[in-house]
């Protein structure tokens, strides 16, 4: 008997489900930190961890592992060598890994062509047309990753402190920015100057709350994010009849406020990025199988 | 005898002026950073090396630095108590610490009110009216600094990252930037993860360049930028006539790009922030001789 193994690693945790060779889930498990970018030796611990809770959550002998076929989604794999690096370190029988934006995209569009755009901490786009699968946007938050949280989290910084020397309007949002900041401007200074990502992208539900409310700082802010992500799908879709998802923490946020084109093209998700592992698994490793489940 | 020194301090470097009482500068010196933000005592002791270099220069015994009275402009004195903290560490007979801003704003316009920009890796506003200065903008380019280079290369940067997706049109600049990075836009990520801003602010000269040759990736960079400034402007000079200076590096490449309301107003600056330092060390310490140095 060999088994499926999807993986969804990423910075904050990684998870597995263990399936049988029409893609039913047996078990499932998850550990900590699977970032192959920073520590390429702890993702790979924090892989096996979770691949192997998954088999002892189905019951099944920890001696399978070395049979199991596995599809991996992680941040970072489409980055110098990260991935193939990582692949020749698995002990299972076959492996096969992949940016964390391929399994998204799977499972939230099944076997249909389109776009996701992927809006957490982060943002990017991935586009599957027939068997090519094309990334844009996710460079990091520094010159990149417009639309996500981090990016907008400094938007708000720069826009309390450009109310706070009366350059810009200030509005209830960036009143209360600096309230959370003792009224100092210096101590944003000082919180920006160490920020990592998720620190900035701790105040982008700030933005959509206050923009709910008809905050004219929060609306600006969302105004021109909106139109960047536009200008990324406006390359991408033009002209096409694709679907479109939003994923990741903001991705509900953001559907309202995209322009009527493309909210009349977006789809719910209909799986999450894990169960996407799993069904490339099963596409890549019984393929006698495919036809009958997602045909 | 007393003298007057006048001390220009910034991370790059310390320069000092030994001046007599009615600003005639005796002597020179420089030397390494005083960066008061991040070493307060290496930034004393360079400080402390200049004035002895320049009281060298001027062929006056070193026991005279003990009846000196200074006037420091430094980066980062008007944060969080750190000018008084420096103030209470030299052993000069008086000691008055201002924030570089204000040297500068003295050097370039003398005795009269109005605002210079500092255009340079960050950016800051300072404006004199009466004896009232005041400053805006200058908190550090992850959220503020519009204007300096290191947000125009940052910019840069994102621009060709957005080329490189296609989600906004390449341009000979884009194209530049690419080919520095090897045409490998994971190479610029990896720059950007780690640059400081003057990593960053070395991409700004390509801007001015190639907008000198109507690329279009430049211009809109510098007209969203230059809009940025004069936003700040039409905060601080809106219906007065003030004068205006622009300094720094980048001071004389953005003059050109102002919008005519504020060419008309743009002087060039009388004197360097060193200058400065001097001039004001006159006014307060020799208030006698003032009305005969500025009146």
């Amino acid at each position: 008997m060999t088994y499926l193994l999807g993986i969804d690693g990423g910075g904050t945790g990684c998870r597995a489900a263990l399936a049988d060779m029409n893609g039913q889930v047996l078990g499932t498990g998850k550990s900590g930190s699977a970032n192959i970018m920073t520590d390429m030796n702890t993702a790979r611990l924090n892989i096996l961890d979770a691949a192997e809770a998954a088999l002892a959550d189905a019951k099944i002998d920890p001696s399978a592992i070395a049979s199991i076929s596995a599809v991996l989604g992680l941040a970072g794999a489409n980055v110098g060598g990260n991935g193939a690096q990582l692949q020749a370190m698995l002990p299972f029988k076959n492996s096969l890994v992949y940016s964390d934006g391929v399994i998204a995209l799977q499972g939230a569009l099944g076997d249909h062509d389109g776009t996701v755009v992927i809006l957490g901490t982060g943002s990017a786009f991935v586009t599957r047309s027939g068997n090519e699968i094309r990334f844009a946007g996710g460079w990091g938050f520094k010159v990149s990753d417009l639309g996500g949280g981090a990016r907008l989290g400094r938007d708000l910084l720069e826009e309390a402190l450009l109310a706070y020397d009366r350059f810009h309007p200030a509005s209830p949002l960036t009143d209360a920015v600096m309230e959370r900041f003792g009224g100092n401007p210096h101590r944003i200074v000082q919180f920006a100057h160490s920020a990592r990502p998720s620190d900035f992208g701790s105040f982008a539900p700030m933005v959509f709350e206050y923009a709910a409310q008809e905050d004219a700082v929060a609306d600006a802010i969302l105004r021109k994010t909106v139109g960047q992500i536009e200008e990324g799908l406006d390359a991408i879709m033009a002209g096409t009849p694709m679907r479109l998802s939003l994923l990741g923490g903001l991705g509900a946020l953001y559907g309202p406020l995209l322009s009527q084109r493309y909210r009349a093209k977006l789809q719910t998700p209909l799986n999450d990025a894990l169960t996407g592992a799993v069904q490339l698994a099963v596409r890549h490793f019984a393929s006698t199988s495919v036809e009958a489940i997602h045909g």
